[in-house]
């Protein structure tokens, strides 16, 4: 049987963690925290006991639509925490009725106007990495997973006008591994990359992990080819435009509220080849931010501008745990990047940074990729490596949450987050910890994301999870933030964060769009806003 | 009395030609023509036979509303060849019955709410220079234009952030007036700078005279304030977001059919010291925009990156009239752009274009502006210089049309533009002229801006007009561009062009927005979309 995802792991099977991984891992967290962790078995998928599906499809949709365990369960919730601890324990109260893969535009139109006519929920699914609760289905009589993953091609590449059409299912690493034979890539690389897809990039305004100037997946859309249950929304392909609102930017970020992707046009770039990286020690985390905020304000528009505070350059870039690092990387097709990585080292050095000259590495074309080395490397490969799972369900709460703010506002902003956060850990978890670093950097202000964790009770970690979220969510949008940056809002960040930033006409104009779009309310009911 | 814009020619009324100026033009274009050409004289304004107000604002009202002839005639119309034609002509079939001019939120509340009570039409209007009927009045019973110029005032400037909340009835100079003494500017300078105003630019997205990377007004919106019929919608001030679809992308475009723009915050910059500049001649078009095709893909990122064809670059560059001009400039506020000219010019060179090495201006932040020698000077000279109407009403046909076309259909889009227009031309006009620059440049296409010319006869321009108008609009659109990429589209682009170009199902969405914030249809009828 080929390697397929884990039903409860981030990954693949194969990559799932083992019981010994797992006992030690136990061992370890009985340590830290002196309280006594058991690992239970990873779990067989054989012994889950899913609600028979409620509804059959026809015969002509048949041979696309599944309904096994292993379908219905890999299809019930996202990779989130609170998605992977519950489908370890075999917890699937609500799997979809009905898994489709449909694998021609035929096909998606025959299953969504199956969903349309018998009205039941229809959940567009990329890969699943919705960690906001995005792409569970919702509590509705009937219910039917649209997964895309089948739409896997790149269909054309114009190498005149760098774009390419590509289907909207299409994972990360395929769809570069397609454009590279050109010369291309999309450049789009979100921690999610291996486990997501375009059309979910696109739906969420997935950000990736350039942090300056075109990052955002909003920024490299030409044109989208979208189906409603009211029929094909498909924009022209266009470089830019002026015509009247862009109908690209409703279906950007409706996760799957308004119509299914099926394919977009796509810029697309050359592959950079002249690299420079630089990582840059600041004595104090607010001195570090604001040499940031001067770098990209300088507009030198760097492919890399991170900061890890003193706990998250300790833990992820060995550094000694009272320093901030600033992370600075340039990258180009074209020319080298020594000048522009020399102007930013200088700015970041005047606002108190420091770094030796002979730790600024500099390739000018060789195509060996720099930032592999020292602190900046070992951040790297920390920021690729995602646990699969090996602590899941032993106590421990860890999530994180981001957003962003307007550089006035910051550090303030950072200090009240803090001490809401400190205030809230102290009393859900043990040894409650909280870190932040900017995943991007705008001109006119930062995005700040977090990381916490904490010991809680085994068996009780989603109930006391959600007390910490709950608290992340209010205290972010109270103090101007936004409620999500780029990992979408979900049903997790609408109550308390969404639905509080949002203008209440802005709200009711989508609920407008989607009863044009979709008059029986029957895709991702309760993502974004109610019906 | 104070200077004020005149009824009829473009600018202010102390900048209207006299009719001195105007029979030495009737002299030049009979000669040029062969045709006999007279100068009607200067209109009075006193001869213009209004229809009467068809309504009276109440009292409450009264201190801000005008039904006064000159207040009536100025606000019939925009800044286009058939506007000024018409105004010329003393030809006002449908003035606005009331102008307000608004002075305070409150204010715009009561004009807008008595507005949608009484069913009349309201028409947001900024400065007035739409160039596609886009702020005249609706055939409708009533019409009142909610004139937003006193809303012109810089009300806070966050240095941090480099942003600033500002009033969208401000004119461009007065804006960047008021942005000057902290060493700011918005830096957004269309052709229409001296006479449009932020809230147009946003409701239009506006393309600055910068040529790549962030140029649109859509880039340095940060949030909106806009009054609907519906009530206030206000987004959060975010440097960045992927809470759900932007709801500002919903604003900007929106041509004032789903309310008023009050203010915005807006991102601003450090005014630039350093600055670059080269002109490079090429001997063939189509070389030309290759080479351009080149520079933007190399992601320099330019202030400008244009490129005159040789009939403009003729007329307004100086040029023999057989190679076409490229236009390169870089700026910045923090570093030489020695390097990026150098760069570019070596694509330019490498693509068949000729320049000295000193022709090529290199200013390191004496803050003397470079450009303004040369041709490339000349060029400048002629983009800023707009003729006020020495030849309104002479029987010249003139204007404009704009679009964006991804690289891959470059060059067949030109030679099918060039086609059909010479066509048409031909069979309105004589001695018909095209030529075309491009505005804009993305890594994936260019926007080429057509500028032509004819003689018809007098008395008959606007339908003349018109009939090379619909040739453009069509073969705009049917050969794969945009109706428009920043004129807006107003009532002028939409039968033949963007209601053939954009999605059906948007048009149903932003109908359904409309009806959810303007229940009763009042804002600006017959723009954008059919009610």
């Amino acid at each position: 049987m080929a390697d397929r995802m884990s039903f409860w792991a981030w990954g693949l099977e194969s990559e799932e963690p083992t019981d010994a991984d797992r006992n030690a891992m136990a061992n370890q967290l009985s340590e830290r925290y002196g309280v006594e962790v058991t690992a239970k078995p990873i779990p067989d998928l054989a012994d889950a006991e899913l609600r028979p599906p409620r509804i059959t499809p026809p015969d002509n949709l048949a041979e696309f639509c599944f309904t096994d365990t292993y379908e219905r369960a890999r299809h019930a919730g996202g990779a989130h925490f609170t998605d992977r601890t519950r489908a370890f324990n075999l917890d699937f109260p609500n799997p979809p009725d009905v898994v489709s893969h449909p694998r021609t535009e035929g096909e998606l139109e025959a299953i969504l106007d199956w969903c349309h006519e018998g009205g039941h929920a229809a959940v567009p699914f990329g890969a699943g990495s919705s960690v906001v609760w995005g792409v569970a289905p919702p509590d509705t009589p009937t219910s039917v997973t649209i997964a895309m993953d089948r739409f896997d091609q790149v269909l054309e590449i114009d190498e005149t006008s760098r774009a390419a059409r590509i289907q909207a299912g299409v994972y990360g690493p395929a769809l570069e591994a397609q454009l590279k034979p050109s010369g291309h890539t999309l450049r789009h690389f979100p921690q999610s990359f291996r486990f997501s897809t375009l059309g979910g990039w696109i739906a969420t305004r997935s950000g990736g992990h350039y942090a300056t100037n075109h990052t955002h997946i909003d920024d490299f859309v030409e044109s989208i080819r979208m189906l409603t249950p009211n029929g094909w929304w498909e924009s022209r392909r266009l470089p830019g435009s002026g015509a009247g609102p862009s109908p690209d930017r409703m279906v950007i970020g409706s996760e799957g509220i308004l119509g299914i992707i099926s394919e977009a046009w796509m810029r697309i770039q050359a592959r950079p080849t002249f690299r420079a990286t630089a990582g840059v020690v600041f004595d104090s985390w607010y001195a570090g931010t604001d040499a940031v905020r001067q770098i990209v304000q300088a507009k030198l528009w760097p492919a890399n501008l991170r900061i890890l505070d003193p706990a998250e350059a300790g833990r992820a870039a060995g550094l000694e745990g009272d320093q901030a690092l600033v992370i600075i990387a340039f990258e180009s097709a074209e020319l080298s990047q020594a000048a522009a990585i020399a102007a930013a080292v200088e700015i970041a050095r005047g606002a108190g940074g420091h770094i030796d000259d002979d730790n600024i590495v500099i390739d000018d074309g060789t195509g060996s990729p720099t930032g592999h080395e020292g602190a900046v490397g070992e951040w790297r490969r920390s920021f690729i490596g995602v646990d699969p799972g090996t602590a899941t369900s032993m106590g421990v709460l860890a999530d994180t949450f981001e957003t962003s703010i307007t550089w006035d506002r910051w550090p303030d902003f950072d200090a009240t987050v803090r001490e809401e956060m400190g205030r809230v850990l102290a009393e859900v978890c043990s040894k409650g910890e909280l870190s932040c670093r900017f995943t991007h950097v705008y001109p006119d202000g930062p995005a700040p994301y977090y990381t916490w964790s904490g010991m809680g009770r085994q068996g009780s970690e989603i109930s006391m999870w959600q007390e910490v979220k709950d608290a992340a969510n209010e205290v972010v949008v109270r103090a101007g933030g936004t409620s999500t940056h780029h990992h979408a809002v979900g049903r997790m960040h609408r109550p308390n964060a969404y639905d509080v930033q949002r203008p209440d006409l802005f709200a009711d104009s989508i609920r407008a769009v989607k009863r044009t779009l979709d008059p029986n309310g029957i895709l991702n009911p309760g993502v974004l806003i109610d019906p």
